[in-house]
C-alpha cells in the first residue's frame, strides 16, 4: 500500500504511522514531495486499512499500480536527480559518459580521459571487470584497471563508472568508482542487485537483452527497495531476429520508462548497434526521445582495442559527435 | 554485373553494351549520376566480361556487393528523390504524411485533411482497404474510400497515399492515389511487388514486422526491377519479445539503411508504438537520425475511430506535434 | 454469436433462423456434430437474441469465445479431417508429405516421386512458383512445372501440394494441384486468402515467420469463411534471436493449436531448421507433440538442389526417416 | 590448441607436454577416450607448435573448431554421463526430475517427493531460493527450504537438485543438495559459473531466455574450464514475440546440441509453456528429439502453489504423465 499523508502532516503523525507499520512487519520507505508518500514494503500481517485511512495525517491509501512501487511516479510525482560526485544525471542538462570499452594501460585511459573530457563528456567510464561470452577472452585488467580508472578520474576531475561482475567485487570497485554499472547480463542477478541496495554509491542499471520494460523497472526496484535511491537506467538494446546490427535500440522504451518512472535514464548507442558509423546520430535521436545522457565508447585506438574494436570512436569520431550534439567543449552540456 | 562507363561514354557506346547485354538475356537498367552505369540483372549466358571490360566507352565492371544493386548506392551514388505530384521525399525538406488510418466518412476525412494540411502535412493518408488479423473486423470502404480521399485531396491540394491489399486492385488505387502504400504484412507479396514495379505511380513499402534490413531492401528491389524507381521505405516497428508496445521501433535500422541504400526512408511512429503519448518524440527521433519524414495517424475523435482508436492522434496533438518538429505551418516542412 | 440448435431440431427450425440471420445481414455457416451449430458472421443489423433464445429448436445462443470462430471447438467440437482426394489428414494415421524444394525437371520429379512413395510418403510436394527474397534468385519453372508435378502425381498415384503466390494463379494451380500451399510470407495476404476460401481445392496454410497462433488461426478463419472448410495448419518454425538454425520451430504451438482449434496441423521440419541431419528427429518429435503429419523435402542430389540445397534429404536419408519414425513402405503410415 | 596423443603415448610423453604447457604459462586440460588429449587453454606464451608436433606420443596438434573447447567433440569425442548420486544423466536411460516449484512446507515436500518417486521420477528437484522478478514476490525459504529439501531426499533415497541464486549461497547449497541447478537468468553471471566451476557437485545449467546456442555452450565452457566436468545443459524455452505460451520450447536446440557437444542435456517442459495441460506431450517431443531427460514441476495442489500456478502438475497428472512416456513406476526409466 501506498500511504500519503497530508500536506500539513508532522513528524509525529509520520511516525506513527512508520512505527505501526513495523510492527505489522512491513518496510516503511518514504518519499518527499511537497507531501510525505510511505509505501509499506514486503508481506506483513493483515493492517486494518480502513482505520489507518482515518487516522490523523493521512490523506489517502492506495494500492501500488504497478509491481515497480518505488520506482513509480505514484510513489514518487518528481523526477529524480542521481548525483554522481558533482555531476547531476536526470536534470537539466544531457550528460555524456565515455571512455574505453575496457582499461588497457595507464597511457590509454588517461589520453581518453583528457580527450573525453575536452569535448564535453562530463563522466569516464572504462571497464575493468569484463563479462564476456566465452571465457578465453581478455577478461579486463582487474583491481589494477580501477587503479587506472581512479587515477584518470583524479587526473582529469572526471568521475568515474565501472562495471560490478561479482558480489564479492562490490566493495572493492565501491572503494575505486563513483558510479556502479551493471550490465545487461546482471539485470536479473538478483543476489547482486540487492547488495548494491545495500550500497549508497550511485548505479547504472542496463536493461537485458532480452528484459521486458516491467522486467527492467522490477530490477531497478530491487536496488530502491534496498535502499538506494541513485539508480539511472540504461538502454542498450535488445535481442531481436535481426542481426543487421550488434543488437536493435528501443528508444521507444526510453520514452515509455519516462512515462512509467521518475528515474533517469541514458542511452548507451556503442553496445546498442556495434557500429562506429551510427553512434552519433543515435545519440542523437536518443536525446530527442528524452534520454537523460549517453554512454558512449571511446578508444585512442579503436582498431587496436582488446574488446569491442567495432563500435570504439576515436577522439576525432568523438570530438565531431559532441559537435552534433552541440554539447559545449567546456564540459557544460545542454540538453537539446 | 554493374558496368560503369567513363564519363566521356557516348551513346552510341552506350547503346552497344546495352544491345550485347539484351542479347544475352540480361535485363539491363541503368542510372545516371555523373557517368552512366548499367546492370546486367537475371541469369542471362555467359559473358566474356574482360572482354567487355576492354570495350570502349566502358570504366570499369564489377559484381554487385549487395543481392539489392539497384538500391545500392554501388548503383546510383546519388540519394534518390521521390516525387508525389509536387512533394519531394528525400529532398531537403522533412515530409509529413498525416492522415486517418481508415477513411469512414466525407466529413471524418475532409475535416482532417484541412487540419492536418494547416498544421504543415503536405501528403494525405487514409486507409480504403484495411489489411485486418480477423475476417469479422471492419475492412474498410473500399472503392467508396478511395474517392473520399481523392476528393479530400483535390479539396485542399496534397497529394493522397493509401493502402494497396491485392493485385486485383493495383489498378483503381492506381486511379485515386498519388502513392501505393504496401503494407508490412504484404511486403514479401512477390506478385503484388512485380505488379507495383510495373506501374509508374510511386510506392511507399513498409517494412514486415519481422523482416530483416536485407530482406526488406530485396522487397524494394523487386519493385525497382520492375521498373518503378519511385520507391520510399517506411519502418514501422518489428515484432520482438516486448509487449510493452505495440511493435518496437528499429530507428537504428532507419540510419543503416541511409548507409545501404539511396532510397528516402521515413518512419511510422504510429504503428510502431501503438501509443499516443509517444507519437510526437519518436517523430523527433526519426528526423535525428536521419528519416526523410514521418507518417502520421490523425482523426477528429480518435476513441470513436473504427480502427488504432488508441495512436491516432486528435487535430490539437498534431499541431502541437508539428509545432514540437519546428514544422512552419504553411507547409514548407523543414530539415531539423 | 454461435447458435447450438437441439439435437431433435427439425430443417425447418433450423432453416428459418438462418433465414433469420441472413436478412439480418448475417452470412450463417453451419457445423454438424450431434447437433447443428449456426455461427451468424459479420456485422448484421440488431438482433433481439433473447427472442431468438426461445425460438422453437434453439438450444443455446453464446457469443465466440474467440475471433477465429469456425476454427475453434465452440463452433465445432469434433477433429476436423481434410481429404486430399484419397488421403485423410487429421485422421489415425500420421501423414508424410515429401518431394523437392523446387520442381528443376520431369526426371527429377518424377524420380523423386518414385522413391518417396516407396518409403511411404502418401503426398507429393513440389514448387512451381517460388517465393524467393531476391528476384534474381530462381523464382521457379511455373506452369511447367505444375505440368510436371501433376505428371509425377498421376504416374505414382500421389496427390500433389504445390505454393501459390499469386491471386492470379489460382485457378491454374487449382488446375494441376490436389491441395493448394500457402506459404509463410502469404500467411496474411488477406486477398489470396479470401481468394483461397473460394475455392474448394484443400489448403496447406502455413503459419507466418512472425505470426502469433492467434493471427495464425486467424488467417485460417479468413478462409474458412469464405466456405472452405478444407484447411490443414503447417508450424514451419519462427523467427527468433537464435540463428545457430535457419528458424526455431515452434513445437509447443503445434500442441497449443490442438487445444485451441478442430483444424490438423501438421509439421514442415526442413525449414524450421535448414539442416539436413536434423529433419528426422524433429519429425519424430513433431508425431510426439500431436503433429498430424510432416512434411519433408526430398531431393535426388541434395548438393545439386535449385533451392533450399543444406535441408533436402536423398532417398536413403529420407528412408532411413520413414523407418525411424515407423511409417510402413507400402504407403500405410501409422500414428506414433 | 589441442593436442590428440597418440594411443600408445606413456605418462612421461604426456607429462611432458603437461608441463612444458604450464611452462608457458597455459591451462592444460585432458580427457581420455581411446586416446589423451590436452587441450591448451588461456592465452599463454608463444610456443613452437610445429616442435612440440614432433615430440614424442603426440599424434596432432590442432586449433579448437568452436569456442567452446571442452565442451566440444573435438576434445571429447564420447558422450558425457554426469553422476548424480547413483544417478547417471546422458546414459541409456531417460532421467525424470519432478518436485515443486518452490519448497513451502514438511509435508508438501515429503509427500510430492514421494509421489513423483512411485511414479518414476529419479532426482527431486525443489526451490529454496527463487528468483522473482519482483522484490515483493515469494522468495523462497532459503536455508529452512534446502533442510527440508535434503530431508525429502534422504526419506525417499533420491538426489535433490535445487538453484543456487548467488555466490554466497555456493557452499551452503553444496553442503544440502546433490546438483546444483543454475537458473536462466543467471546463464551468464561469469562469477557465479567460475565459483561453481570450482566445486565437484554436478550442476544443471538452465539456457538464458536470450541466449543463442553458442553462448550456452560458452557458459558451460565457464564451469568445464574450472574444472567441474559434471555439467548438464538444459533447455527451458526462450523469449520470442509470441506470448501465446510463457516462453518458446526450442527443441531444435536440443538437436543441435547433441551434434556440437558431449554434454547431456534435459528439458524443462514446465517453464518452457507455463501451461499444466501440454506438459506431458512436450516431455514426450523433448525425449523423441534426443533430451536425456527432462525436469518437470510437481505439488500436491498446484492452485495453492505460492509460484507457478499454473505450471505444476498434480500427483495424478505427473503419474499420467510418465505412464504416457512409459517409464517404469519402480524408478527404472527407460529411454523411448
Amino acid at each position: 500500500m501506498i500511504i500519503t499523508m497530508n500536506a500539513t502532516a508532522n513528524g509525529a503523525e509520520i511516525s506513527r504511522i512508520i512505527k505501526h507499520l513495523k510492527a505489522k512487519n512491513y518496510t516503511p520507505r518514504t518519499s518527499v514531495n511537497g507531501c510525505i508518500r510511505v509505501a509499506a514494503l514486503g508481506k506483513g500481517e493483515a493492517i486494518d486499512w480502513d482505520m489507518l485511512r482515518r487516522t490523523d495525517g493521512v490523506a489517502k491509501i492506495e494500492p501500488p499500480e504497478q509491481p515497480y512501487i518505488l520506482a513509480s511516479w505514484q510513489m514518487k510525482p518528481e523526477r529524480s536527480i542521481v548525483k554522481v560526485r558533482h555531476v547531476e544525471i536526470g536534470g537539466a542538462a544531457a550528460v555524456v559518459m565515455a571512455g574505453p570499452c575496457s582499461v588497457e594501460s595507464r597511457e590509454q585511459v588517461l589520453s581518453t580521459a583528457r580527450a573525453v573530457k575536452k569535448s564535453g563528456a562530463v563522466i569516464l567510464r572504462g571497464g575493468a571487470y569484463k563479462p564476456r561470452t566465452s571465457p578465453y577472452e581478455f577478461q579486463g585488467l582487474g583491481v589494477d584497471g580501477l587503479k587506472l580508472l581512479r587515477e584518470a578520474g583524479d587526473a582529469t576531475g572526471l568521475p568515474v563508472i565501472t562495471e560490478v561482475l561479482s558480489e564479492d567485487d562490490v566493495e572493492i570497485v565501491a572503494e575505486y568508482a563513483d558510479m556502479f554499472q551493471i550490465g545487461a547480463r546482471n539485470m536479473q542477478n538478483f543476489s547482486l542487485l540487492r547488495k548494491i541496495g545495500k550500497m549508497r554509491t550511485p548505479v547504472l542499471l542496463k536493461r537485458g537483452a532480452a528484459a521486458t520494460v516491467k522486467e527492467w523497472l522490477c530490477a531497478a526496484e530491487y536496488i530502491l527497495a534496498g535502499g538506494n535511491e541513485s539508480v539511472v537506467l540504461c538502454e542498450r538494446g535488445i535481442k531481436t531476429f535481426d542481426n543487421s546490427l550488434r543488437n536493435t535500440l528501443d528508444l521507444a522504451a526510453v520514452a515509455l520508462v519516462k512515462e512509467l518512472s521518475h528515474l533517469p535514464v541514458i542511452v548507451d548507442p556503442s553496445h546498442a548497434c556495434g557500429k562506429r558509423s551510427l553512434i552519433s546520430v543515435l545519440s542523437k535521436a536518443a536525446l530527442a526521445v528524452g534520454a537523460d545522457g549517453v554512454i558512449v565508447e571511446v578508444h585512442p585506438t579503436p582498431e587496436k582495442a582488446l574488446s569491442d574494436a567495432a563500435q570504439q570512436l576515436d577522439f576525432n569520431e568523438f570530438g565531431a559527435m559532441m559537435r552534433d550534439l552541440r554539447i559545449a567543449p567546456n564540459g557544460t552540456p545542454v540538453r537539446l
